[in-house]
Parts: structure tokens; sequence; C-alpha cells
């Protein structure tokens, strides 16, 4: 049996079935093209027949001149009708696509409940729709829903039904967990014994994730003969989402010896997994296996300890190998090893018997005593490390705020910020108003820098957390704030802490902008007279 | 074979090893109490050997009375030492835990690397330590770290270690999947070898998530003879996370039809989720398996024309099982019946038919599509409810407030608040200064309420929490505060929503003080001239 799976993307159309995902044209364009790079052989664009967004997207792509075959998706046709004249087929036909997903029922229960027709009707479906776009010249991957809750139920009905799409041509029969309840046991023993029945087309899977099983699945369905894996990007799709390619990817390739048609860049999947996460607006979950920015974090202070002396000791792969890097987390749980390790990681070497290196640990030692936490605030820990070193140029000095909150019993509440920096000698005062305290400041403060550093307009918030540290003395108690910032090319996280929520919003927010200016040239004193108006100097 | 299982939960050790988790001993114990309503039967607590935060927890979980096992966790002995005077196996002796997780090595290259020591040795140190705990009337569970890596590399030594073990007195051997790189083909294979070979202690099973396979892992070891499952709420831990106990606990039951020693309540999984994931302060991902919000929501068209005529078509499971809901479109479908049965508790009829009922019912739905969230809430739902049967008599009415918070580079942060009510027709004018700026508006509401109302001297607020809702929008986006008040007798929580961090948090403080004074009888007109210092009247 060859060894050689294709990677079917779905994350453009099952993937925008998910809570809180949607794509335009545009977007989709943008990730076809990142998934063509990483080396997948289909690429599902979406249901011509729906929207015109799709149609769009079918005509636009075709100048992309892609690699990877475009596919689009649709039902089987209406019952009692004629093939050649439902106007959802015809669209794909007309889509410019290479191939279509058509989906048919294959549990006799939704023949009856959902089609309300009978099980012959439901073949003769099948049947006509796969020939009709044979006959045009199309690849055809019939999707068959709910597989194997059908055959659980009646096997020799969602047999019958893999047969009929196989005689009328499909080039592929992929079974589908729909509903994603199915067990991967059961996925083994069922796809085992089809794939001794069934020789002409070749077999896929099609997993959905509500039982936290849909990547065990898939490997399942692929060690009993499959040999087109369906899946998203980050497992979007309907309810708990879809099988993860950036899971399913690797576990293939490093862990179970498959290969691909072609060739996938193992090596883009960390990039490619972000890229469509912007794109979505989805955020990444720190855990994510293989990819996530904790996939290869290491808090356990032995746990640092054993991989310093060899990282396979807690390490089942070279994070290298997906893209991902090893990081380590500077917490109560570990030590100076870690903050010895992350300077490493930063291109700075800190002999961690000299001066400076005691000074920074114990610097860092005394912050975390005061409630700071900086395993989820890796730019402020570069920060102090490179303030050790005596890198950082400051670009700006921080010299007062006032941050004034009005609320009347009738009226909405009113925020207002007062900002005084001073940048390149000039003191420059900005007032903003904003949605709350921390996004006025946060308007005075972008207000005060970007006509001085315009790079500062890309940069956005994108996660601000508060944590209350001891909970005992309530609101007296200190909090802890961790803000994340973004640009185009960057993610970073800032901490700030004191008994004052502002405070610390403002610590780890003036952080944030002094971060992003690490690597921004000072300006000249010429350019300290801005014309930005609401901007006043003094 | 048996067919129960033992769930044993280590959200409390292996869960705060996950990147962003972190408990006090209060927090730790709140969620011991939940976790043994949910009705697991092992909860590992910490580390007793490693901070005195996990010695406070030992010593405080035993007045709870908890019918669950606490586990205390730790190391086998030192190289070269003695059991008996290892400090860290004294400390899980002196813990007051009736059961132990001991983790030894069963990784030859572990134990060359790591340990630094022979394989001998590493037996030795192996059977003492258990044998040690087992003399002072533990029971013993022996966590065997890398098992699958072990075995795979070198099976005699891991066997070995597994028997060693054993002769030493383990009531479990745990194979533990540490860097979560084991394919579940393997676990059955391995799993079952080992079933046939340890017949005196029973076998257990501890995975990691890294291939996304933590769960299909567990469910392959319990089908090949495991007894025991280990496992964190939400799947928290190291890197990647641990085997989801909210995944494996349903699919075990559910799905392959095992049942647990004692009763899990399955139902209770929703809730128990949603109240580790608050303490804890990490956000539920919206596509959790099971348990999250959209595990049983269903996007427009076809998918919701079919599961109004059954509801099987589109799910796998009745979400209420798990105590979760189908949702249809945008509609959060606040249980009426959860309302209507709360008003119960109240003593409060309320006929579900009911005009008035339907209005509180259209009340919460509007509030919970805004981001309130009652569950952690109760005070603040108990209000609204009250406030529909025309129950509350109010004792005051906010005018309004002005907080103002000051910094400068060189000067400590200040924070005042200013604020007017009227209290039995008189107007009360404070002005109170505190550490933060919500701390300075409950100085000012006690200072302004307590003269006129002496019971609320006796309250205070015991916690605080703030939770970013749209992490999209950063700063700019709805906050939610959650604040618990206490007096002698009771605890209360209140919430609050806004886009602004001081008004969330004023409505939930104002709401806790009128909570507090549900009870209180209204002052009388000659106590309105207070002599109370710093009380302004107009």
């Amino acid at each position: 049996m060859s060894t050689s799976i294709s990677i079917f993307d779905t994350t453009l159309r099952d993937g925008t079935q998910g809570e809180g995902i949607s794509l335009s044209a545009d977007d989709k364009l943008k990730i076809a093209k990142k998934l063509d790079d990483l080396g997948v052989h289909y690429i599902e664009g979406g249901i011509p027949g729906s929207n015109s967004k799709d149609i769009e997207f079918f005509k636009r792509v075709q100048e992309l001149g892609l690699k990877a075959k475009i596919v689009a998706f649709g039902s089987t046709r209406r019952k009692d009708s004629i093939a050649a004249q439902d106007v959802n087929l015809q669209r794909i036909l007309e889509s410019g696509a290479q191939a279509a997903t058509l989906v048919g029922k294959s549990w006799d229960f939704h023949v009856h409940t959902a089609l309300q027709t009978t099980l012959e009707e439901n073949l003769s479906m099948i049947y006509d729709s796969i020939a009709f776009l044979k006959q045009g010249g199309m690849e055809v991957i019939f999707d068959a829903e709910h597989f194997f809750d059908g055959y659980k139920n009646n096997p020799d009905y969602a047999l019958a039904v893999l047969k009929k799409a196989e005689e009328a041509g499909a080039d592929w029969l992929v079974m589908c967990d729909t509903n994603g309840g199915t067990m991967p046991h059961e996925v083994h023993e069922i796809v085992s014994t089809l794939h001794s029945q069934l020789t002409r087309s070749q077999l896929g899977i099609h997993t959905h994730n509500d039982c936290e099983l849909a990547v065990a699945n898939t490997l399942s369905a692929v060690q009993a003969g499959a040999r087109q894996v369906q899946g998203t990007i980050n497992g979007y799709g309907e309810r708990c989402g879809n099988a993860n390619l950036c899971s399913v990817i690797p576990n293939l390739q490093l862990k179970l010896g498959y290969d691909f048609l072609g060739d996938i860049k193992l090596k883009q999947l960390y990039n490619t997994a972000r890229f469509v996460s912007e794109i979505a607006n989805v955020n990444m979950p720190v855990n994510q296996p293989y990819i996530g920015n904790a996939a290869f974090a290491h808090k356990g202070g032995i746990h640092v300890s054993a991989i310093m002396r060899d990282s396979r000791t807690y390490e089942h792969i070279a994070p290298e190998l997906v893209g991902n890097k090893q990081r380590v987390l500077v917490s109560e749980l570990a030590g100076q090893s870690n903050v010895v390790s992350k300077a490493q990681e930063l291109g700075i070497s800190l002999d961690p018997s000299s001066e400076e290196a005691r000074g920074v640990i114990g610097r860092i030692k005394e912050l975390e005593h005061q409630g700071y936490q900086f395993e989820g605030a890796d730019a402020s820990l570069e920060l102090l490390i490179r303030e050790a070193g005596g890198e950082i140029k400051e670009m700006f000095s921080f010299e007062s705020f006032k941050v004034l909150v009005e609320k009347a019993a009738d009226r909405p509440v009113v925020s207002e910020a007062f900002l005084k920096l001073n940048v390149a000698g000039t003191s420059v005062y900005t007032a903003a108003e904003g949605n709350g305290p921390v996004n006025a400041l946060d308007n005075a403060l972008r207000k005060a820098l970007s006509q001085y550093f315009p790079a500062l307009q890309d940069m956005h918030l994108a996660d601000y957390k508060v944590r209350v540290l001891d909970e005992k003395d309530a609101t007296a108690a200190k909090v802890r704030v961790l803000i994340e910032s973004k640009n185009f090319e960057d993610v970073w996280s800032n901490v700030g802490v004191s008994e004052n929520v502002i405070e610390a919003s403002w610590e780890a927010l003036l952080d944030s902008f002094r971060y992003a200016l690490l690597e921004v040239p000072a300006p000249k004193n010429e350019q300290t007279e801005p014309t930005h108006q609401g901007l006043v100097n003094h």
C-alpha cells in the first residue's frame, strides 16, 4: 500500500463554519496562497452555489497560479430533480475549480429525517450528481456525511452509498464523522473493513473534534488505509472544530513515517498557523500542540535543569522541525538556569557567575516576590536583561499623568487621560479620551509618540489581562496586568504590578511601547516640532 | 475485568505547571471543594516538599472533610541516600494526605542523563521510597515517568522498574507519557502487554497533549486494562497540557460504557470547568469539546432546520448530559428553568408562564448577551429576581462619582474618589483616598453608608476579579468584574460589566452593598444627621 498521503485543507469552507470565524474573499485569497506555500494538495475554497463572495474567490484564485488543486463544495442534487438542471451543481462546474467535493447522505436516519426521501432516491441523487460533475471533467471527492453513524446503524446501506459513488466515478470516497462522536477503535475497524471492499476509488477521512479525538480518529483511518486527510489550520470548524492539520501533519510525518504527495514544508507550520489566526482574528491557544508558544516551554525547575543537559529529556521532537522554538519560563518554579538560557535565546551572553548576571537574577527574584510574573511577559524580561547589559537607549521619558473618570447616575461614564512625556529633550503634553481609563492612557501615549516614531502606528494592543494577587485584601490588594501587543511581524507581552490597577496597566503599557522602540532609530532634534493636532509642546 | 475507573485529578499540581496558571492556597482549596462535589476520587494537591503554600493547602484541606482522597506529590529519594532521612519524603508523610504520588524514572536514558546514576541505584531509590511511605501507612501511587519512551528504548528495564515498585507495595503503577509523544496504537500495545504481566498492583495512565492525543491515549490505555486515569480540568498542564478530564470522563462513560468508583456527577462538568477557569483566570476556549459554549452551537441553514426536526441529526450526545445546552444562532438560552428554580430557592414563587417571570428571564438574557455571567454572581441574580417581584426597598440612591488617579515620575501614585449618594432623602457627599481607584470608591461608599447602617462595618470585600471579555479589542474591550463580599455570616458575589473597568467595578460594588442591606431596616429621618467626620451633608 502506498504511504503517500494527500492533505485536503478546508479552512476556507468548514473552518468558516466555526463560531467567530468569518473571512472575506481577500482574506481567503491570502490564506490560499499561504496554504499553497505550505504545500497542501487540495484547497477547498467555499461553496460557489451559496454566495457571491465565494464566486469571487474562485474567479480570482485562478490568477494566483497555485500548485494546489482548488476545490469547490456543494451537495448532491435536490430530490426528485435532474442533476444537469441543478443550479448549485452548475455553479460548481462554472467555478473554474479543478475538483469538487460533493457531500451526500450515508446515514439512513438522515435520509428519512433531514432529506425526507427514500433510501433509493438518495442513491440516485449521489450517482447522478457525481456522474454530472465527472462528465464536466472535474475530479470528484465524495464526502459521505455521517458515515460512521450511518455504518453503525445500517452497514449495508452505508456501504451501498459508497459503492454507488464509486460506480458513478468518484475519485475519492471520504468518510465523514460529521457529528464527531465516533471513537478511534471504531474508526479503525470500519475503515479497515471498507478498505478491503472498495478498490477502485481511494479512501479519505474527515473528522470533527466533539470528543477531543479528531486527530486520533484521522490517524486511525490512515493506519486502516485512508489516503486523503481533510482538516483545517488550527482545527477551526463547526462546533468543536475539524481535525487540526497542524497536529495531523507532523504526527503522520514525524511519528508514523508517512510521506506526502509533493512536499509539505513542515518548518512553515508555525508561521502558517499564526498567519491564519491573524487573518481570522482569533487568538492562538498558548498550549496548542506542536506550534503553540508553550508547546516547548519549560517551567518546572527539574525539567529546566534536565533540558539544559539534553533537550530530549522533556521534548518529544526538536521544536525547529515545525518552525517552533524552545522557551524557558522564568517563574517561581525555576531558578538561575532559566534566566541564563533566556539570555542565550536573546543572543546575550550572560555568565552565570558574573556580577551582571547575579544583578539581573536578583532583580528578577525581587520583582517576582512583589508579584511580577515573567513567564507570560517575555518582552518585560528582555527589557530587564538588556537593561542589565546597558543595551537600552531610552527614546523618551515619562513625566506624569492624570486620569479622570466621571460618572453621574443619568449619564454615560467619561474617561480622560492627561500625559506629559519628554521626547528627545522636548516636553510633550497630550490629552485623550477613551472607553475606559487604560484605553485613554493608551490613546494619549500613542498620540504623543507616533509622530516621532511612525512605526508605532502599526502597533496595537491585542490582549489585556488583570489578575488580583492576594484576594484576601480584595480591592486593596495588588493586581498584576499583562498586556499583549502586536504589529505586522511580532507579538510581545509586558507585565505591570501595583496596588493600583491604573498604575499597573500604565507600567505594562509603557514597557510595551519601550519594547516596540528597541529597534527604532532615535528622532533627530529637527523632528521635534511636530504638527500633529492635539499635541501641545512646551 | 472490572469496568470501574478511578479518576485522579492533578489540576492543582500538574495543572499549575501550565503557562499562565498560578493558584494561591485559597484558590486550591476552593477548587478542591468543587472537584469533590464533581466526585473525583483522588485530588493531587501539590508538592509539600517544595513550598509553604502547598504545606498550607494540605493542612487546611483536612478541615473541609472531603470524600475524595487527598494526594501529596514527590520524587523518589535522592541517589545514594536513605529514604527515612529524605526531607521531601518526610514532608509527604507529615502532610496529612491519605495517598502519595511518587514519581520515579523508568527510561534508562533519563537515569543516566538527568539523575546521573546507575540503573541499579534507580531501582533501589524506587523500592526504598515506596516502602518508606507504605510503612507510614499511606496509599502509594507510583508514577513511572517517561514510561513509554523508556519501554520503547529498553523494555526489560522499564518492566523491571514497575516490578520493583510492585514488590515495594505500590497500590497503583501509573504509566506516564511525560513528553506526550506516544501514539495511541503504541499505548494500546504496551499497556496490553504489561497488563498480562503485572497482577498485584493496578495500572493507571497519565498522558500529555503534545501530539493532540492525550485523550485518545488515555482511552487506549483504559481499553487495554488501565483502571486509574490521571488528568486535569480543561486539560491545564505543562507545555500543551495534560489529558482533559472534561473530555475523558464523558468519553469513558457515554461512549465506552465504563463506570466510575463512586459516582461522577456528569451534569456538573460544565459548571466545574467554568469555575476552575474563573479561579485560574484563563479563558475557556469557545470550541472546547463537550463543555465549550460552541460545543452544541449550530450556525444557520441546513444544520438548524435538521436539529429542529431531531437534534440527533447534528449532536453526538444530548448536551444536558454534561450540563451544557444547545445554542442556535446568537441567542443565549439562559435556561428559564434555572431562573425559576433559583427563585424557588429564594422562597419566591415564580410561575414560568407569568408576565413577571418572562420579564426577568428576558432581562437576564439581555444582560448575558452584554457579557454578564450570573453563575459566579448569585447575589446579583437574587437582586434581579427580587426586583422583578417588587420586593426590594432601596435604602439609598446613587447620584454621581468622580475618580482621579495622579502619577508623577518621582512620586507615588495617588487615587481619590468623590461620591454623591442620597440616603433617606438626604444628599451625602464623601471623599476618600485608596490604594487604587476601586479601593477609593469602596472607602467612599462605606464611609457614606456605614453610619446610617452600622451593620456594614462588619462587611468587607473578600475577592475581586477582572476579566477581559473580548480580547481582540484589548483595552477598548468590555471587562467583567466579580466581587465577593463577606460578613460574619455570609459570603455573596456580584458582577458588573462595562468597557470601563472603574464603571464595571462600581456596578459590582454598589450591588454588593445593596445586597448587604436587603435585610436591614430603613434609617429613620432622625438618624440622618450623622456626625462622622469627613462626611459632608448638603
